[in-house]
């Protein structure tokens, strides 16, 4: 076994210089040493990789970064909430969200027409910007065929995008998909519905989504899933994963914990026994806010990989 | 302000006498007896009632305990995950889930075919007897008519079950609607995914239910939601509540922390900004797992209800 | 392995039967009515019980019940921090502590002269009363002789009090020890240094008391811990358990996780590597909060007890 | 309000722009970027600097990493557990602490003599070197005096250790004192133990020691806290910091959660009802593992410190 290392600062230390130090200090920095580790080795490994957030990270900056990560293939299959498509396109359209607190009056912000999420805010106006944006859409799309897949409307979508720090836009570029399996669990849900009253043939078809993800990896290829918190995009990934006979490398990073048997909290030992990831799978859980963790590990896995080639410079 | 009291154990004590007792104490267990009282408020107010949890709580023993609410109009609206449907399933057809431990080898459970969640095991076998039954009940379905909103064909399935502690069971005998946002997000959608390679015209309609859900009440009617753990359960109920005009009665019971910024840690507090809960409305969250707090709450209210005629007897 | 079983409620359920019921529900609630049970058997194997828990306890009105365990010979010793003893004496002094919110306004509660403790609420009076009447006891006891181990020192503060609900008054008639190793760190400390400031040779003899939580027990004797929550009361019940060769039960009731090396988030398991708990000891940990699980756990084995005659009923 | 800002990577990234960049990205991170700025604030304005933290850090390789602060007076007091003061010596000694995992087997490990700490091992060996050590410097203390404050037994302690990465050691060459309200919690108060039975005058005066950390320190003074972990080390600091007018600065970094009404979760804002900290403080909590977040925001301090000529560089 290893030692501990003391930490000692040197002036100019970059990340991946930090998350190598910080790798030997004990708890969960170790942890998120290994997660580092473990994203070089899947992406050496030529592993199809899953990246499943919620919708929470894209409210956040981390959704430039998402869409920089699909630019750079570090990750073929997206899976998230509706959520994350909704604030992807009211990013696109040039909505600002707003750095807050988490103890702001919230009656007040009501009033003001500004949704929190955490110490974060979200206007009324990009939701109406969205609505805006999306019904011409669905009319295009309904001119062409009245039943879509979800992922294929989610591409469809995307291709209408034109903005570098996009989920949507660089997943369309890319020929990454992103799956989506409660695309009516939100404002696009809405919109759906009053379309679907106009137009009764139209169609969001879920069941062939779950065909396309299913037929999105094969049993042969190595696979890898990163999840970001847990819920319905952690649990698809790794369902589809499971039906393709599991994971070779596994990345939970959540703040949830297992003592109440939750999706959210199970670990990647919980996913052995289902088989979702393999018994001699690389699996790291990393325990703690992704906002933090997620970009420390990954871009020290980035800095590696683009010395080593494996990735193009930006 | 109300003074705290100090705890004293008495020979024989009732459920409601200790949920009334510790109602005084301090932290969380003030918060379960405001969540108590908050239950027996709402149905006194015949608020229309909006039940969601996720699908750890249906493989755990809660499964018939919410059966018996719906029996005993307790809840009015059920959203829950996909899981939920396919283990209340398995149960109703006699399988057994087991009591383990949250240390199990899980090397050693994916051998025997067993899958953990946290401290409970469901066989393989369970997934299997689901299959054999589920099959049969969508040729059947398709032969009435090929394209199905999600809460219709929950419906359609509670009715084949016959068994008094099933929750689709009851809900079809009641009337009570079940949602689940995300229907292929499991086994189910497998079959569901199978089904549909042969029959095309096979249709799962989620935007339909969306319609469901949102029609399900009204901006006039009183409104509670009671929402156990979080995920796509609870954001679905609040959302479809949101739609109409907010909820005036909100109880969440989750281990999730609202420092992360996500939907299963969102407080009712955060729920007013968005128009969730309304700003004037009762609203209690405890922190804690749901398997304690959820029966201890809700057995306070129920005794309180029955003693005061709001709900008919066993 | 036992099967889960549905929770059904009927009328007039009592405490005992719901922690019957509930143990085989499902995650935490197994563990709680493991929990009970593991009460149960270590008085009826006359372990020597040390009860240990955090100050915010006697804040609420677990205060009394603590008392009362000391009562029922359910707690041979405790093991407490600083907060619990000059709180346990303002209650005994007849103050009342308030039941408030999470949310309240902290500034203005300043201004009110109200000290927070998460929604409980604790006046700046009760500590001038606290002050009144320490001061002159101490006075007393420095006439007999100048230095005192801490658990005497609280001992002779117990004999003064008239409280049948005070812990040190319950704990002084029934010839249990209190230990609380860091005995400066409250207003008590402040005290403390104020007489000694007149009285150089008064000596609170912290060294002397570690001799005292030593020889409390012996290797030979079955020794079970209850530690509430964590910190230096846990560590140290169990650090003198550990010099005792080990606890042969343990229950650990925590909101605290492993993630973090904590000692407030060490399980039970790790315990076993240092040798805290014997190898193949009975050891329950249960997540949540203490002011809902302890009372619940604890009153299901006080029936139990009572009924067969291992407790006298009050 | 600032906009959040989207978090694009950019190779060869310093800490200091990725603390700045994840300033703007949303939930902890944006908490962490604020504790990175406050770090600069309290510094700048020459608060004296309380640095708190648990035994679990010291075990871990933060350990070199608080001596380095002290050297470069980033810490006026520090106030901790024995477990700290006794892992400081024995990593003096030579002593190498090994990185496990949290899973590895507890009765293997006992039966091994390593005692394990979430994931890191500390041998049986380590704490005999200890004892070792440790005696005959008590025997050389009691030879000058019987009577000695807590903080200033450290202090003679690392003025014998001759190690550039030692807590006691930095701390006593730059005249930083070291509190330790509970200094018989560990295996010291062991050895305190045995060397008191052998001379029966010898004191280690606690009450002496209130007086120290209450006269550290002013109502003038600009006083600022860090508080890793929570606990008595936490608690002692803004107590003492209470008594002296309260707090400007503080930051909070923590895993517990306020909930439970624990000193641990305790947030900066209930502070402010006691006065431990000023009603117009500059105060943060960042909620996560402190392994990660504390080097994260104190680097990215140092590096401003240092290029602004605050601190001396290495």
């Amino acid at each position: 076994m290893e030692s501990i290392k003391d930490l000692i600062w040197k002036k100019g230390l970059t990340t991946k210089d930090f998350v190598d130090k910080i790798g030997k200090v004990g708890f969960q920095s170790i942890e998120l040493g290994k997660a580092s580790d473990l994203i070089v080795k899947m992406k050496k490994d030529s592993a199809k990789i899953f990246l499943t957030f919620t919708s929470n990270m894209v409210t956040s900056g981390l959704r430039g970064f998402f869409a920089q990560l699909i630019k750079l293939k570090m990750a073929d299959i997206i899976v998230t909430t509706v959520g994350s498509i909704e604030e992807d396109i009211m990013k696109s359209l040039g909505e600002k969200f707003l750095i807050g607190t988490f103890d702001l009056d919230d009656v007040e912000l009501h009033e003001k027409g500004m949704n929190r999420v955490g110490n974060l805010l979200v206007s009324n106006e990009s939701y109406c910007k969205f609505e805006d944006a999306i019904m011409p859409i669905l009319d295009q799309l309904y001119k062409k065929k009245p039943r879509y897949a979800v992922s294929e409307l989610l591409r469809e979508i995307g291709l209408t995008l034109n903005d570098e720090n996009s989920i949507l836009c660089q997943a369309a570029k890319n020929n990454v998909p992103i799956f989506c399996p409660a695309i009516t669990d939100g404002a696009f849900g809405f919109h759906l519905y009053l379309f679907q009253q106009k137009h009764k043939d139209f169609i969001v078809d879920v069941v062939e989504d779950f065909k396309n993800i299913l037929l999105s990896t094969t049993h042969d290829e190595k696979k890898g899933v990163i999840c970001l918190g847990g819920g319905i995009s952690k649990h698809h990934a790794i369902l589809s994963v499971l039906l393709n006979g599991g994971a070779e490398y596994a990345l939970y990073m959540t703040t949830a914990r297992e003592s109440s048997g939750s999706m959210s909290g199970a670990t990647t030992r919980e996913a052995k026994s289902w088989g979702k990831i393999k018994d001699d799978s690389d699996a790291v859980t990393v325990i703690g806010d992704v906002s933090i963790n997620f970009p420390l590990a990954m871009i020290a896995a980035l800095e590696t990989l683009s010395e080593e080639g494996f990735i193009k410079n930006e």
